[in-house]
C-alpha cells in the first residue's frame, strides 16, 4: 500500500460535505446517476447492502406477524382522487401514464400513440390501492390484526436530489396495519418504530433518537406519527423512517370495516410504516470518512477482502492457495446470520488497498510470502487508521474474526453515539437558542441538536423555521414526562422537543 | 371434515380447464385482479411462494459468479431507439409516461400536467439499459466474466391475461453477463439453463425439456435461445424460462468493448437470461388438481397446518398447548435451507380442512382430544386422497417429517414425469402427425407432445404452424447427434423435434 494517500477521496468532509458525500457513494460504487431525472442506477455493492437491510427488517417484520403481498405498479387517476390529503402530500409530482403504445412516425422516430381513457400515475405510495384490498379483504375480527408490507420501487419526482438520500425512484417498504382497536394498533405502531431503532443499531451501528412528531410535522392524517431521527456528520438530523397511527380515519375514508366479536358492524384502526433506500444514505453519513465509506460489518455485501501479495513470484502459487484455503475456512463461519463472505482481489492494480478502504469492506488482509512462512495475516480494520495493521497467527485471526467483527460494530456504535452526546444540548433561554442555530453559510456544517423545552404552540414553531431553518425533529420518548419551562415564552412545557436542521 | 367435498372447487380440470386455472388461483388465494387492465395483485399466499423460488434462484446465481444490480424503471425514448429489432418485439405495447405532475382542473378533477419533453416507458426489459452501462463499466479482459442480475418489476400490455401465466406487469429477474469468447457466453447461457432446469426440478418438482429453439422461434437477436419447455395438464406445452446466447450482437449495436490480453480492443460476447412470476402459473399447471393447489413441500410458503379440533371444551387448552408444542418442536427442524413453517389454524370455521386443501399446503395435521391422549398426530398429505388420512405417533412423525416431505417431493415429481412420458410420442409420418394434432375445440386438452425429426426448414415449420397451431418448443438436448428422415419431406434431419400447441 502507498505510504501516501494518493487514491484517497479528493475531498475531505471538512472542506465540502456534499462534494465528500457525492465522492464516496462514487468511488464505493454504490450508485451512479441515470439517464432519467432524479433516478439513479443502484451497483451491485450498494445493492447488497440494501439487500442485507431488507433481509433483516422482513425477519423481523415476519415475526411480529407481517405478510408481504404485491400490488401493481400503476394506480388509476380516480383511487389518488378519494383521499385529497394525501395527493396533496405527495401524489401530484408523479410520473403521469397516459399512452398505451409506441408508434414510429414518417421518420421512423418512436412516438407515444394509444391514448388511455384513464390515465394512470406510477405508484408514490400503494396506500390507497392497498386500502381498496383490506375493505374487500377484512370481514370479521377473527381477520385482525391483519398486517401486510410490500417491498417495492416507488416514483416521486423531486426536485433537488441526492444519490440515497432523496431520488426520484427509489426502493422502499410499505407495511399497512389493521387492528380491532386504538391501543391494539397505537402499540403495533409504535412496536414498528422500535423494529425499525433496533435493525439500526444491531445491523447498522446507527444510533437515533425515536420519538413522536409535533402536530405540524405529522403525516398528513394521522393521529400520531413516530419518527426516529439520526445525526450525521454535518450534524443535521436524517429522518431515517416514520411509523404512523392513523387511528380510524383512512378506515373509515376507505370504508374498511370489520364484524366485531359482539357482531357489530365497526372501524378498523390502522397503522403505516415505511422505510426506503434513504436508510443507505444515513449508512453513509454516520460512519464514512475522508478515506471513503465505512461498513459496520453486519450489513457489508463482504466482510473481508484477501489481498494477494504476489511479487516473489516462485511463492506465487502457494500464496494463491494459502488464501483461498483461509477464504474457504472462513466461509464456513457463519456471522450474523449469514456466512462469511470473502472476496480474493487478485487484479494487479496499484490501488487493491485503497480502493478497498474506500469501498468500506469491514477488514483488509494482505497475505505474502512473509505470512505463508509464518502462516500469518497481516490485517488492517477500517474502523481504524488505514497504516494501522497488524500481524496475528491465522488460526488465532479464524479463532477470533467474530469477535473482530462485532468489536468493530459496537466501535462504529459507539463513535456515532458519542457524536449525538457531544452535539446535544440542552438549551433553555430563547437567546442561547438563536445564538445557537445562528443561520450559517450554505453547505457550512450545522451546530447539532437543541433539546429545549417549548409550549406545543404550532405558531411559534413555524417562526423558529421561519427564522432560522430549525424544526423539531420529534419529541423523544426519553423525554417524556419531564415537564418544565418553555425556552421561548415561560409557559408550561411537557417535555424538551428535539430541535435540529435536518436533510 | 366433512364428508361430502362440498367445498372443493366448482369446477373439474376436465369440465373447464381454462376456468379451472382461475378458480385454483382464486381459491388458493394466489391472486386477484386489479384495477389496472391485465395486472394483477399478489396476495400473501402467492408471493409467498414467489420468494422461495427467488431465494433459491438467487443463490444459485451467486454461486455462478452474479451479482445483483438495480436499474431505473423508466427508459428514456431513445435508447429503445437503438435497437430496432427489440422494440418490434415487445416494447411497442408499452406503458408511456408523458407527464410529470397533477394538477386539479376547475372541477377539482386530477388531471395529468407537466408534459415531458421526451416520454419516458415503462421498462419491458432494461437491456439497452444494462447494455450501455456495461459499455461503461467494462475496460479489460480482468473485468471479465461480468455478470449482472436484476430483480424487478416489467411492464408489456397484453392482450388476453391469465393471473401468473400471462400479465401485463410482472416480476421477474433478467441476467446479462459479458465474456471474453464466444464459448465462454454460448457456455454460460447453458449452464444458466441448467440452474432454470435443476431449480425447477429440486425445488418446484417440475421436470422440463431443456432445449434449443429453431431460428424462426428464438429471441430476436440472439444466436442460440435456449428453453425450458414443461408440459401441463392441459397437454399444452408451457416455455419456463430462456437463456440467450448472443454472440457480439448486442455488443455491437451498443459498443461494448474490453482490452484483450494481448492489448486488443475487442467487442465482448453477452448472454441473457430470464424467469419471472410465470413460473408459479407452471407451477399450478404442473402439480394442482380438482381439489386445487397442490405445493411440493420446499416450494410452498408453510409446510404444515395443525388444525385443533376443540370440541371437547375440557380439554380444549391442552390441545391447543399440545398443538403449539408440536409447532415449536417443528419450527427447530430445517428443511431445504428454512425452518419448517407451521401453521395452526385456531379459526372456528367448518371449512378450514378444505380451505387448506385448496391451498394448497402439503401437510394437514388434525389434533384433538383423542391424539392428545395418545401422543399422537391425524395426518393427511396433499399429494394423497384428501380423505386418505393415517394416525402417527407424534415422536415419530417429527422424526420422518423432513423424510416425508422429500417422499412428497419425489411423488410429485414422478407424477409429472409420468404425465411428460405418456403423453409425449415419436411421431414418424405426416399423416400420422397431422392425425395426432388434428384441430379441436377451443378449450380441449391438446393431444400432447411429438418428437417428430424435421428437415430444420422455416417455411415447412410455418406451414405446420398454421395447419395445426402447432411449433417447436425446441430441439431437444437429449436428442442432439440422434439423425433421422424429415416426417414431412423424407429429407435428412439432424434430430428429433419437440412439437406441441403451447400457451
Amino acid at each position: 500500500m502507498a505510504k501516501q494517500k494518493k487514491n484517497a477521496l479528493g475531498v475531505t468532509r471538512a472542506e465540502d460535505y456534499s462534494k465528500w458525500y457525492l465522492e464516496v457513494v462514487k468511488m464505493a460504487e454504490l450508485a451512479e446517476n441515470s439517464p432519467v431525472r432524479g433516478c439513479m442506477t443502484i451497483k451491485p455493492w450498494g445493492l447488497g447492502i440494501w439487500e442485507n437491510i431488507k433481509t433483516e427488517f422482513d425477519k423481523r417484520f415476519k415475526e411480529k406477524g407481517v405478510q408481504n403481498a404485491y400490488f401493481p405498479l400503476l394506480i388509476p387517476l380516480d383511487y389518488m382522487q378519494k383521499e385529497a390529503d394525501h395527493v396533496e402530500g405527495f401524489a401530484m409530482e408523479s410520473a403521469i401514464v397516459t399512452h398505451s403504445r409506441l408508434e414510429k412516425d414518417a421518420n421512423g422516430k418512436l412516438v407515444p400513440a394509444g391514448k388511455l381513457e384513464e390515465p394512470f400515475l406510477i405508484r408514490p405510495t400503494s396506500e390507497m390501492v392497498i386500502g381498496e384490498a383490506f375493505s374487500r379483504w377484512i370481514n370479521s375480527y377473527r381477520d385482525l390484526p391483519f398486517c401486510i408490507n410490500q417491498w417495492a420501487n416507488v416514483m416521486r419526482w423531486e426536485g433537488r436530489t441526492r444519490p440515497f438520500l432523496r431520488t426520484s425512484e427509489f426502493l422502499w417498504q410499505e407495511g399497512h396495519t389493521c387492528h380491532a382497536t386504538a391501543e391494539c394498533a397505537d402499540s403495533y405502531s409504535r412496536q414498528m418504530l422500535e423494529v425499525y431503532t433496533d435493525v439500526n443499531q444491531d445491523l447498522m451501528a446507527i444510533p437515533s433518537i425515536p420519538g413522536i412528531k409535533s402536530e405540524s410535522e405529522k403525516f398528513p392524517g394521522a393521529v400520531s406519527t413516530y419518527t426516529f431521527e439520526t445525526m450525521t456528520q454535518e450534524l443535521k438530523a436524517l429522518q431515517a423512517g416514520t411509523s404512523h397511527f392513523l387511528g380510524q380515519n383512512f378506515a373509515k375514508s376507505l370504508n374498511i370495516t370489520f364484524q366485531s366479536e359482539e357482531g357489530k358492524e365497526e372501524h378498523v384502526w390502522t397503522t403505516s410504516w415505511g422505510v426506503s433506500t434513504r436508510q443507505i444514505g444515513g449508512l453513509i453519513a454516520t460512519h464514512s470518512d475522508d478515506d471513503g465509506l465505512v461498513l459496520p460489518p453486519r450489513v457489508a455485501p463482504s466482510h473481508i477482502v484477501i489481498i494477494p501479495m504476489l511479487k516473489n513470484k516462485e511463492k506465487a502459487e502457494a500464496v494463491l492457495d494459502y488464501c483461498e484455503n483461509l477464504k474457504k475456512e472462513l466461509g464456513e463461519l457463519a456471522y450474523y446470520g449469514r456466512a462469511i463472505d470473502v472476496v480474493i482481489d487478485k487484479s494487479d492494480s496499484n490501488s487493491r488497498a485503497w480502493d478497498w478502504v474506500r469501498k468500506g469492506i469491514p477488514l483488509r488482509l494482505e497475505i505474502g510470502a512473509k505470512e505463508l512462512e509464518a502462516n500469518s495475516v497481516f490485517m488492517a480494520r477500517r474502523d481504524k487508521d488505514a497504516k494501522d495493521k497488524v500481524s496475528m497467527d491465522k488460526a488465532q485471526f479464524v479463532e477470533q474474526v467474530k469477535l473482530i467483527l462485532d468489536d468493530m460494530h459496537e466501535n462504529l456504535l459507539a463513535k456515532a453515539e458519542k457524536l449525538i452526546l457531544d452535539n446535544t444540548k440542552h438549551i433553555d433561554t430563547k437567546e442561547e437558542f438563536y445564538k445557537f442555530f445562528a443561520k450559517d453559510e450554505e453547505g457550512a456544517k450545522a451546530p447539532g441538536f437543541a433539546l429545549t423545552h417549548w409550549n406545543g404552540d404550532a405558531e411559534l414553531e413555524a417562526k423558529i423555521k421561519e427564522d432560522l431553518g430549525v424544526t423539531i425533529r420529534c419529541l423523544p420518548f426519553a423525554e417524556a414526562g419531564k415537564v418544565g419551562k418553555c425556552a421561548f415564552t415561560g409557559e408550561p412545557s411537557k417535555q424538551r422537543a428535539l430541535f435540529a436542521r435536518a436533510y
